[in-house]
């Protein structure tokens, strides 16, 4: 190939950028021209728009990944079952040009009879073994729908999902909790935010430990200002609460803002963690390409 | 006293009863005007228009119960700690008209240096209480917040509060699970009820097992129409994993819609439960008045 064009094409963005050969980001794109957007048909002039230009260039191959391969994107590119490596990704690749665009499947697994997946973080976590070289660990993507990642021997072996990013939007704009606390984020109350991380490990469970919010506004123990921190400290913790087995060590993936509580929160429980920004994307698909060739 | 006017003032409903010395209930009144209804100072007019005729009566008592007694409602009558048997509560009444009458106080605890609250379901547990006849045990009140309630000879130790009903509500109505369910609820669908009941057990904690009510859809193991079923039962069988050391031979208090849920989710691990309905709410007024003779 000669370059590469990634695009990331999520429920409500669409980024893409132009890679050289040897891994070099060329450029960046973004638009606002997520999946959601985009009418039953359109996906090949949405793309064209976006990257027309770089689509021109002879022998380009274009790798979409994310929500466009869904029952709801322009076409379905069916889960890859797990474990699943490079190679798996690779054959599964539903081509919507011969040799020259393809969607990425994501992945699926299933546990005590309940099937799990996710689409587009696949890619984030194969571009992260080839950027740490770390082929086995926990890779923990945060985000509405978190997805904790077990990787062995480069391959995603398992995986689960945690709805926290979506709860607590519910709870801080829905709920009785969200009423308590001003209209506007401030930023992060860290004492507030670490607080409810520690509370989190011993109430047992979110539904009880979230009322933890309204009692202590209530008696004046936590001001205002510093509840959303302090109920974020709480889903994130209950996050990690849950998969007490494995919060050592782990790999973060995704935008700062996030990764950065949740190092905090795993800081606040004594564990260690490492963080990959969007970087993790471009190089995934990256290396996916390379083993095209 | 000739007769108590009992009255239930919650957030959203009022709810009156006449009753006869003898704990009889002669009639019963209830009407849209809850206190979020009501503006400062018009809680007199309020309940002069839903029970002035009995109010005229010479002698006789009315006794609130619920959020009129919040700091929100006609005046704060404050939390009384817990432990709290009848006569604490009867000592912390707040009279807007002396002998005549009177807020009912809600209860407060603490544990983990975390406060909790409740307001209105003591006169229900209380109730529950001289009704069985039962002076020890766990009193379960579910509902938007559902309520633990731990009682030792007659007096009311300690409790939790589980929000359950509101969790449930926000992921029906706002969440990308309610998304995939028919705009209206059927009928309980009990297997998809008892099925989340009992993954709730073995998934750890509700921010990962309620993604199984997407995937499970996603991959056509659950039909549309069972699905908010299905998440009724996870989001009940995870309160009730939470209080898996207290699950047996509790009482359930409430409206049969949600106590038969509650009982129905307790069946299906294995523990039994009884069942009281509104009539708890009149016969704990009833019960505080008399200790007030």
């Amino acid at each position: 190939m000669t370059s590469l064009i990634a695009v990331d094409w999520g429920t409500s963005s669409l980024r893409a950028a132009r890679i050289a050969a040897d891994g070099t980001v060329l450029d960046q794109r973004s638009s606002a021209r997520g999946i959601l957007t985009v009418p039953a048909g359109g996906f090949p002039d949405v793309l064209q728009e976006t990257c027309g230009d770089w689509l021109a260039e002879p022998s380009s191959l274009c790798l979409v990944s994310g929500m466009a391969g869904s029952r709801q994107g322009w076409r379905e590119a069916p889960y890859c079952a797990c474990p699943a490596g490079f190679a798996e990704l690779a054959r599964s690749l539903a081509w919507v040009e011969p040799q020259r665009i393809a969607l990425v499947p994501g992945l699926s697994c299933e546990s005590d009879g309940v099937p799990d997946v996710l689409r587009g973080e696949e890619v984030q976590v194969f571009g992260a073994i080839d950027l740490l070289q770390q082929r086995d660990g926990v890779y923990v993507l945060p985000g509405t729908h978190s997805k904790w990642v077990q990787v062995a021997q480069a391959r995603v072996q398992s995986f689960a999902t945690f709805m926290s990013g979506e709860v607590y939007a519910l709870l801080r704009q829905h709920s009785i909790l969200g009423r308590m606390m001003p209209a506007e984020d401030g930023p992060l109350a860290e004492d507030a935010f670490t607080q409810g991380v520690r509370y989190a490990q011993q109430s047992g469970g979110l539904l009880r430990s979230a009322f933890s919010a309204r009692t202590l506004a209530l008696f004046d123990r936590l001001p205002a200002p510093a509840l959303a921190s302090y109920l974020s400290g709480l889903v994130i913790g209950e996050e990690l609460r849950q998969r007490s087995d494995a919060v050592d060590a782990v790999v973060l993936i995704g935008a700062p803002a996030l990764t950065q509580r949740y190092a905090l929160a795993l800081r606040t429980l004594g564990c260690t963690s490492r963080t990959l920004g969007p970087e993790a994307t471009w190089r995934g698909l990256w290396a996916l390409a390379r083993t095209l060739e």
